[in-house]
C-alpha cells in the first residue's frame, strides 16, 4: 500500500508564529512546527508537504491542487476560518478527508472566532493545543487513511 | 516524576455506544473505547480512570472528586455540552487541565450542538474522530502534563 | 400478535399533580391519571407501565431501559422539554415510536415553554387536554403499534 | 342534552391530500379522512360538518359562521398556521373551544412551520398523527363538550 | 370645488364588531360606526363610501378601485396590518392619501400587532380611540383634501 | 359639569418648530400650534394649558404636576418617545388618560423611531398629521372626558 | 413530442402594471407583457396560458390546476413572495418545474422583500429585468422542458 | 405565633465554597456560611434548615418537601439559575415566599449568567454580597414572614 | 474609626411613592422610607444623607458629589436603570462601593426592566423587598465599610 | 452602432466546474460554458471576453478594468457573493450594468448563501439554471445594451 | 472673511477628566484640554467657545443656541452618544457642520458604546486620541469652514 | 531622535479615487492625497511610505512588513474593514500603533459598513473627512510617536 500523502495548509499570519502574540500562539516558529510534523510523519507511515499563504486565493488553489497530489488535508485556515466561503467550497470540491486545526482554543476567544464556516466540511476539528494540534491531526488523518498506525 | 493521573468522564447516553445511532457515533462500545485508552496510557506514561453517568449531578461530582485524585481531565459532556453551567463551574472550580472531546463532529450537526458552554474552560476541544478523539486527547493531555511523551 | 408494551414517562413536578397550580394543570393526581390510562389500555389491547422522576438522569435511563422492554413511549418531559439534549439523545438512541404530551397548552404559555427540543424526535405532540392528553396519546400509539384499535 | 355540533375546517392544499407529498401527508384523501371522522362522530355522540378552502377569507368566514351553528371547532389551518392574524382573531371572536390539528409533526419540519399563531387561542394542539390527528381531536373535543364519551 | 370622496375600508372580522371581544373592540357594530361616519361627512363637506371584507384579495381590489373613484382612503387593515405586502403595494400603487386606523391601541397589545407594514405608506396612523378613530381620521383626511374644514 | 382640564406637553426640540427640518415637521411654530389648540378648546368645552421642555426631568415633573391640576394629557414625547422609562413611569403613576401625538408619521421614518415606550400606557397614538395631530388628540380626549363633544 | 404547456401566473397588483409606480415596475401593461410572452412561445415551441389574481386562494388554486394541464409554471408571486406558505405548499404539491420571476430587482429593495419563501421550491429565480424577466424565464423553462430550444 | 421555618437550599458546586475561585466566591466554606445563618436565625425568631446538592432533581425535591415543612425558602440555584425550568416549576408549585441569592454579582459577570429563570417566581433577588447575601435574605424573609423583626 | 458616610440616591418618580401604583411599589412614602433608613443607620454606626431627583443630570452630579463627601452609595436608579450610560460612568468615575436597589422585583416585570446597565458597576443588586430593599442595602454597605456591624 | 462588449467574470472554484459536486453545479466545464456563451454572443450582436480567478483582489481588478473596455458585466461571484464588500464597491465604482448569475439556486441552499451583498448593485440576479444562467444573462444584458436583440 | 466660530460641547462626567478612570480617559483636566483648544484656535483662524453639562436638556439647548452664534460644532456626547434621540434631533435641526469626538476608542470598548446615534448626523467621527481628538476635530472643522488652514 | 517612519496602507478600490462615486469619496486621486500626506510629513518630522492593494493577502503582508520598517501605521482598510480577520490579526501581530481612517463617514452609510473589525486593534478611528482624514491621522500618529509636534 502506498504511503498516504498529506498536505498541511496554513493561512494568514501563521508565517509570523513564534513572534506573533506568543501568549496566545506559542513560541515555536512555523518552520519548527513543520519540522515536528515532518519528523512524526515517517513514524506514522505518511508523507507530508507544506503550504502557507496570506492570500485566500492561493489557499483555495492549494486545496484545489490536492486533487490528485494528496490523500488528505490538514488545514489551519486562521483568519479565513469564519468567513471564507471560497475555501469551504474548495474543500467540498476536492472531497478529500480534511482536518481543521487551531493553535489557540478558538472556543475560548472572541465570539466571532468560534463559528467555523469550514468545520462542517471537515472530518473534525482540533483546537487549543498549540503546535501539538498539528501532530494530533496528523495522527488522526494517518489513522483514517489506513497508514496502519492508530491515532 | 510520578505518572500523571487522568480521569476520563463521559456524559449521558455514551453507555449506549455501539448500538446508538452507529452512523453518527460509530460501532465501538464504551468499554471497547475505554479499553483502547487503557492500552495507550502506559505507552504515554499515564494512569487513567473512567467514569460515565447520565446524571448531571454525578458528572459534576466526578469532576469535583478529581481535585486531589487526578492531574487532568478528559471529558465528553455529551448532552450537557451546551447547557450545563454546573459542569462548567465544576471544571473552573477544580482548575485542572481539561480536554473536551466529541465522537462526532459537532460543528457539522444541528446548530444547537455547536456552541459548547464547557469549551471556554478547557485547554482545547477535539471533535469528530470517533473513538480516536479520546486517544488524541490522551496524547495531548499526557504531553501537557509532562509525561515525557509527545502528543 | 403480542400486546404492544407502552411505557409512560413523566418528568419533574408531575408527582405534585392535583395540588400544583390546578388552574393550569388540573385537579387530578398523577395516580388518578395513571389509573385512567391503565383502565383504557386493555380496551386498546396494550400493556402500560409507569415511571416518574424529577431527575433528568433517571428519565434518560428510563428511556434507555425501554430498549427491549417496551414497543413505544409516551413522555411528558415537563421542565426538561425545552432544554434536555440528553433526553432527546436517549429517545433517538432507542429509536422507539415516542409521543410527547403536555397537560397544559404549552403554545399558550410563556414563550420559553413553546419550543420543544424533544418534539423533532417524536412521532407527534399532544398539548393542552389535561389528563386526556395521555389518553389520546395512548390511542395514537396503540393504533400505530398495530393493536388493532383505531386512535 | 343535545348532541354537540362540531365543525371541521381545513385550510389550503388539504384538498390535494392523498396525492400531495404522500411521504409527509399520507395516502388518504380528504374525503376518506372526513369519512373516518363522520364514522366516529355518532360513536361519540357528536355531529360533524366539514369545510375546506384555499382562501383565507373563506376560512375566516367559516369560523365566523360557527357562531350559532357549532359548539366547537377542529381546524387544520395548514399554510395559514403561522401567518394568519385574521384567522386567530376570528377564533377569538367566536370564542368556541377550538382544537388545532396537523397531519405532519410540524415540530419536526422547517423552523418556520413550528410557531403557530393560532395555538394560543386554541384549547390545544395535536400534531403528527396523520389522519388520526383529526380523530384524536374529535375525541378530545367531544369529551370536552360533555358528550358523555372519554377522549 | 367638488366634494372630496373618501372610501372607508375595513378588514377581516370587523363585520363582527359589537359582539367580538367588546372589552377590546367596544360595543358599537360596524353599521353604527359607519352611520356615525356618514353623519359627520357632510359636516366636513366630504362624501363617504364603505367597504368591508374578510378577503385580502377583495381588500386589495377595493384599494385598486379607489383609483378614479376616491380622493382618499381610510383603512383599518385589521388582521392584515402586519403581514399584507399586497395591501401595502396596492396603497402605494394608487398613491392616494391614506390614513390607517385601529379601534384598539395596537401599541398596547401583543408585540406582533405593533409593527404595521402598511403605516409607512400612509399619511399617518390613528390607534386606540374605538369608533372615534374613524371620525378623527375622517377629519384629518377631509382637512388634508382641502374640504375647507379643520381637523 | 366642570370643564375638563387638558395639559399639552411637548418634548425636546419642539420649541424649534417652524424652522427645524420643515419638510418633516411643517412650517408652523409651536406658538402657532398652541394657538390653534387654544382656539379649538372652548369649542369642545375644554381648558388647555401648555408646557414644553428639552429636559426629561422637567417633562417627568410636568406629568407629575398634572395629578390634581388636569383631567387628561396630550403629550408629544419627541426624542424621549422610545427611551424614557421615567416618562412612562410618570404617566402610569398619575394614571390620567393620555394621548401620544407625533407631527410626523413615526412609522414611516427610521426604524429606531417606531417603537414607542410610552404608547402602551396611553389611550392611543396619533401620528403623521402635522399640527393637526394635536387638534385630533384634543377632540379625542375631550370626547373621552365627557365634554359633550364628539371627537 | 408534444409542445410543453406553460402556465404564467401573476400575483396581486400586477394587473396595474404600466400605471403602478412605473419607476419601479416599468411602463408596460400586463397585457403587453403577456403579448410578448405569447409571441415568443411559438418560437420556442411552447404553449402558454395566463392567470392573474389578487387573491392568494385563487393563486393557490391556479397552481393546483396546473396538475394535468401544464408541464411547467412561471410565477411572479408579487406581494405573496415572502409570506405565502400556502403558495409554497401548492408548488411543492404539484411538483412541476417552476420559475420565480420578479420585474424589479427584489434584492435591491426593502429588506422584507428579499427573502422569498417560494424560491426554495423553484428551479430558479430571475429578478430585475422588467418585462424581460418573463421572457428569460420562458426560455429557461422551455429549454428545461426539452422543447429543443436553448435558453 | 410559631417561629417561621426557613429552608436554605444551595445548588451545584456550592459545597466547594472557600476553595472554588475565591476571588469570585470568597473564602468562607459553606459550613461557615451556614453557621453564620444559624447564628442569626434565633435573633430574628426564625428556624433554619439547610440543604445542598449538585443534582437538579434533588434540588427540585428539596423545594417540593418544603410544602408543609417550611414557611419560606432561600435558594442559591447556582448553575441552575438560568436553565432549570424544573426548579422554577417546583417553586411555583409550592407557592412559598422564596428569595433568590447569589454570592457574586451575577449582573457583572458573563452575559449568560444574568438572566435568571427563577427570579420571576421569587419575592426578590439579592446578588453580590458574598456570604452576606444569605444573611440579608434571612432578614428579608423573616421580616416578611412576620417574625416581628425588621429586615 | 470615623463613621462611614452613606448617600442614598433615588431616581425619577420615587418622590411619588405611596401614591404611585401601590400594588407594585407599596404604600410607604419616600419620606417614611428615608425615616426608616435614618433610624437604622445609627444602629449600624453609619451616617446617611438623602437625595432624590427626576433629572438624570442631577443624579449624575449627586453621584459626582459623593467623591469626598461619602464612603458608599445606595442608589435606586428607577427609570434610568436600563438606559443611563451617564449614571453608569459617574459611578465608575467616583469608584465608591455602590449598591443598586429596587422596590419591586424587576426580574418579574416587563423584559425591558430586567437588564440593568448600572449593576455591572455596583457591588451588588437588591430587588423586590419594597422599602426593606433599602434597609438591606444599608446593612450590606455598612458591613462592607467596616462599621463593625454584620449585614 | 458598435457591438456591446460584455465581460463574463467568474469567481473562486468555478475553474473546477464539471468535476466539482456535479449534482449541484452540473457536468459542464467552465470552458464548455464559455464556449456556449461565445457561440450565442454573435447571434445577439455582442462581443464577450472571459475572466476567472480564485483571488478576490484579481476579481476586483477585473471589474475595475471593465471601465473603458466593456459596456456591461456578467458576474458569478461564487464564494464572494455574500462577503466581498470590495467586489461590491468595484461594481459601484465602474457603474456599468452588471448581472449577477449563479449556477445553482442559491435560495434553495444553506441560509448563508442566500443574501447576496452584490445584488443590490446589480441590474438583476439569475439563479438556478446551471450553464443556462449565463446565457439568459447574456440575452438580458445584450437586450439592455441595445444590441437590437430582445432578451 | 469673518473668523469661523466653533462651539465645543462636552457631555456628562467630562467635568471629571483627569481624575476619572485615567487609564481610559487620560490625565488632563477638561480645563487643560480646553486650554489646548483655545491655544490652537487662533493658529487656525477660528474662535472657540466651550460648554459642558451633565444634563441632556442643557446639551440639547446648547446645540440649539449654536443657531446664529456658531458656524460649527465639536461635540463629545459622552454618555448620551448611543441613546439621545433629542441630541441627534437638535443637531439635525441646527444643520451646522458637527464633528463627534471621543477621548477613548469607543470601538475598542463595551459593545454598547460602539454604535453612535449621533454620528449619522455628523460630518465625521474622531475616536481614541485622548485630548488630541479635540485638536484634530478643530483642525478638520476649521479646514471645512474655510479658515484658510489645512487640517 | 530618529524620525518616526509611518506606512500609509490603502485597501481595495482606493486606486480609483477621484473617479469612483465622487459624491461619496471626493474628487482627489489617491496620488494627490498621497502628495498632500508627503507634503505634511516633513512639517511633522515624520517619514511616510505608501502602499495600496486590492488584495487582502498583499495588505496583510504590507502590515507584516512594517515590523522593523515602520514605527506606526495609517490604514484605510476599505472593503476589508468589516470582514478581514486576517488584517486584524496582522495588526495585532506587529503590535505597532495603528490608526484606521475612512474618507466617508462610515457611521452614516449602510449598516454593514459601520462595525469595523479592525478598530478594536487600532489606537483610534477617524472617519468622514475625505482626504483630510489621512492628514489628521498623520498628525495624531506623529504626535503619538513623539515627533515633537502636537496633533
Amino acid at each position: 500500500m502506498p504511503k498516504p500523502r498529506i498536505t498541511v495548509i496554513n493561512g494568514p499570519n501563521l508565517n509570523l508564529l513564534g513572534t506573533r502574540e506568543p501568549s496566545i500562539y506559542g513560541h515555536k516558529t512555523l518552520d519548527e512546527i513543520n519540522g515536528d510534523i515532518a519528523a512524526l510523519a515517517p513514524e506514522l507511515g505518511a508523507e507530508v508537504t507544506f503550504f502557507q499563504s496570506d492570500h485566500e486565493g492561493e489557499l483555495i488553489e492549494a486545496v484545489q491542487r490536492c486533487l490528485g497530489s494528496a490523500d488528505g488535508i490538514i488545514i489551519n485556515p486562521a483568519g479565513f476560518t469564519t468567513t471564507s466561503v471560497g475555501l469551504l467550497d474548495a474543500i467540498k470540491a476536492v472531497a478529500l478527508p480534511t482536518i481543521e486545526v487551531h493553535l489557540s482554543n478558538i472556543h475560548a476567544r472572541e465570539e466571532f472566532r468560534r463559528h467555523s464556516l469550514i468545520a462542517p466540511a471537515a472530518v473534525g476539528q482540533i483546537s487549543g493545543f498549540g503546535a501539538d494540534s498539528y501532530l494530533l491531526a496528523l495522527r488522526a488523518l494517518a489513522a483514517r487513511l489506513g497508514a496502519g498506525v492508530r491515532g
